[in-house]
């Protein structure tokens, strides 16, 4: 397997942690996001249909979307949410509501701190900040029953799919809630978690 | 099985025609999403865990957000999309990218039209107008080679997820592109299809 990710990419983040965490080995390789797409490694434009981080290769087959990788990868290992039918469509609720609600508006507010050239004027940037409050609160009150994964005792792709920007600290300007901290740390305990700037270095 | 759903959600649409399309015999009622929380039917309080439509029950086990629901089925039927891994793998990008893009700038604009209390300011309208522009373009270069369906000459859950949305049409004060349109012409010359106006109401 090869994966193409970067560091300023939380989606990327999110697949190259859960392949680290989960043993499963491969090859990854740095796209320079910022530089024009024709002069990005030819791999990569042939297989990246939309011309995104991450990618993934395996047997010769792209993969695309951080959270359908994932998915894709979990249900390979028959493990990590994909045990059973039940715990996998539990983990596929998650995967789609992150990437509607906290997977949309945090990555949003990251940039506009961030980046220039972001888009994002001011009115939409508190709609997005309005969004990020409802939806971290969510993740909030999921561990109000002190569990210690979002599905239970142990750490399924929903965790690494709800936590992924949430480790570019700081950088969105949003508060982070306790309950949510704690998981945060919890996760960053797992084997082979970095923060993305060193994961996703090459 | 029963679904649970409402006219106003796009979301509940896409999973009620499905049902129809596939021949998934259900019973069907209608939650009035406009009224309190507490007044609604018990069973529904019970099993929707965000109070949202759509809801599936199956089997005593309840199934939340709409693609994931759509992933479920179409995995039990081993159909539409769910035929074999590389063809589920490329479908679940689908319902991914929907969730994250034209699944959530268009039912926004839908609501800063159709209702009052929407909380959508200028700003946000405006970047939520840029982005369905990007979006519905998306799905229109799909359809420059001619097939009839988003993976090819049959239609999968990505169609009924991609679709859902622009059957309120008009109602965003958005446009929509010829091949676009085309293929919602398709959509709705499938078996069971009819407005979400009629199809969801009980």
């Amino acid at each position: 397997m090869k994966l193409f990710g970067h560091p300023d990419s939380g989606h990327a983040f999110k697949v190259r942690f859960f392949m680290q965490a989960a043993g499963i080995a491969h090859d990854y390789e740095e796209i320079d996001i910022w530089s024009p797409r024709e002069s990005r490694a030819v791999e990569f434009r042939k297989n990246a249909k939309f011309h995104e981080v991450p990618l993934l290769i395996d047997n010769g087959y792209a993969y695309i979307q951080s959270n359908a990788i994932l998915m894709y990868l979990a249900h390979k290992l028959g493990n990590y949410g994909a045990e059973d039918s039940q715990l996998m469509a539990r983990c596929n609720q998650w995967l789609l509501w992150e990437a509607n609600r906290i997977g949309m508006c945090l990555p949003q507010l990251r940039s506009v701190q961030r980046f220039k050239n972001h888009g994002i004027n001011e009115g939409a940037r508190q709609w997005l900040l309005e969004r990020y409050k409802h939806d971290v609160g969510v993740i909030e009150t999921e561990f109000a029953d002190g569990r210690s994964f979002i599905l239970g005792s142990r750490p399924t792709i929903a965790d690494f799919a709800l936590s992924g920007y949430l480790f570019y600290e700081g950088e969105a300007d949003v508060e982070v809630p306790p309950g949510v901290s704690r998981w945060l740390k919890r996760m960053s305990a797992l084997p082979g978690w970095q923060h993305p700037y060193q994961l996703l270095k090459e």
